[in-house]
């Protein structure tokens, strides 16, 4: 932790101290800008699930004071002397990833995503050696090369999702072929990642079934959403479908799976993580042209912990969003 | 069992009679040729590992007596009325299928193998109610459908095995996009159907490494089966890969499948039955056009138990196949 006092740049937000998960305020300190770095005020940050899983330790990796947060937007304050893509007074958004190697064949092939080094937006070790936090706090500094645009038109709240649940659907869509009109494409749950890959399917042109555990998400999915029909998968009749399956939540333990029922139906399981930056602007571009965005509930800092036990309980349509600009304070 | 005693054809063969998986002589009854039917006399059939899971009875649907093989190859004695595709004495093969519904959506789609209703070559109720047996055996009675022609230039004993270890590693690479020149493709252990998937990537242009627990297949793979490189998969480093693993082989659990390292590097585990019948004709033609076959070890019929107990142990480069046509005796 000593690397961290000696940085320059005093920052504050919100912690969890331990696997209680519970958040308070945390005064903190990032960099200076260096040659390719982008210093920006932070307006909003998404609350993604994995935000739920890491404050609680629920995969075993995180490292406390963890600072939460990867679905970043804010607007740009400063940028290093060899930036080429942002200005100050951009738009800016971050996601998960803050750093790559940029030299194994993954980072060669521009995904950096699936790079073996790749340093996380936060409880990760970056090349300094100091640990990263996240987007629940005043000021970001990220490599450009980690930085996207956003688009003029997208509401800048609306759009801080897009960074994880839309890039996180978006990318599996294209990767796995699943995005040519005349597919059909079958979204498991309606949540933050499930209601923007709807938006993200109807938008390519693809026939969208939601399938869900809650028959009242019917209405929600079809009328509200646009899906074009709607499964029960705890009616055994209806879930005879098979294809692929692209998992993109990450269960805490091991899936059971069964090899035969594989077989029969040549089945497919896999996964995704993110997307490469590339793709993330080019996502967020999408996003832009077809007025797609996610549906928040925006929320003050204050409310991050029932924030946080209501989205454990899935209460929330369909995405928390902080407005980390109007309501965290210093003094807070 | 009272419906095949009725059955007017003769049939002789090999047989488990429970789950020690011991064969034995064993006389049963077949049906007389339908219209659509043909029938041949049983010259060789490929003994697959699967055979041992099913008279040992490790996967639990097998159903005794049973007679095992689904690599049958021999010459047609008899047609029936309305059979288009075949005459007498044409040289034929069936593989792991003799039925489908021919009307459910994998019917339709003319990938009848995904049919749920699929009627398996043995331990399978067919159509009439009747116990079917599988090719360890003088004859057989199938529908033409199920049955493809040997190309003239194939040489009987060694075109069997395509029936089984050629369509089931030949319809994967084509299905999940790894059949084009510049790809590259691992092949997990080397056996009945790994050295036959080496020589279709090869003849597909693909680049090929072979991946075994042996260190000493090196030679075997690089040199005599044409391979490009070879990893030792109880090595850690070695196995740094990634891709698409798509299996072939049902263990009798099921897997257990972590999702990180799913995810990290985007990879999909899959599966794959057999291959749609088109597709097996086009994949023996394939095989006879750039010369593929089974590296074999021609058997007669009294070593088979022998046999059995060196395919536990992996002893046999690469396949055994029985001579029917000439050590199997209703006598014996």
């Amino acid at each position: 932790m000593s690397n961290e006092q000696e940085r320059p740049r005093m920052a504050f937000g919100w912690a969890a101290r331990d696997s209680s998960g519970v958040l308070s305020p945390f005064s903190f300190s990032r960099r200076e800008s260096g040659d390719k770095d982008v210093t920006f005020k932070v307006l909003y940050c998404g609350i993604c699930h994995s935000d739920l899983h890491m404050v609680k330790n629920e995969w075993g990796f995180s490292t406390y004071p963890l600072v939460p947060g990867h679905e970043i937007v804010g607007e740009v304050t400063e940028v290093g002397s060899n930036v080429q893509k942002f200005k100050v007074g951009d738009k800016v958004d971050v996601g998960g990833i803050v750093g790559a190697c940029r030299s194994c064949d993954s980072c060669t092939d521009h995904i950096e995503n699936y790079c073996p080094k790749l340093i996380l937006t936060y409880s990760a070790k970056y090349y300094d050696g100091t640990t990263t936090y996240g987007g629940y706090s005043d000021i970001m500094v990220a490599d450009e090369h980690f930085v996207v645009r956003i688009p003029d038109n997208l509401p800048l709240d609306c759009a801080a999702p897009l960074l994880c649940a839309g890039i996180t659907t978006y990318s599996p869509l294209r990767y796995f072929g699943l995005d040519k009109p005349g597919m059909h494409v079958g979204v498991v749950g309606l949540g933050g990642l499930g209601h923007v890959a709807v938006k993200f399917a109807k938008a390519m042109g693809v026939k969208v079934t939601v399938i869900s555990t809650s028959p009242n998400k019917k209405e929600e999915a079809v009328k509200h959403l646009g899906a074009d029909s709607f499964l029960v998968s705890r009616d055994q009749d209806q879930m005879q479908s098979h294809g692929k399956l692209v998992m993109l939540g990450v269960p805490e333990k091991p899936l059971e799976l069964p090899v035969f029922p594989l077989l029969m139906g040549r089945k497919m399981v896999a996964s995704s993580g993110g997307g490469r930056m590339k793709e993330t602007q080019e996502m967020i571009d999408f996003a832009a042209k077809h007025n797609i965005t996610a549906d928040i509930e925006v929320i003050p800092i204050d409310y991050l912990n029932t924030a946080m036990e209501r989205l454990a309980k899935a209460d929330v349509r369909y995405r928390f969003v902080i407005d980390i600009g109007n309501t965290l304070k210093a003094s807070s």
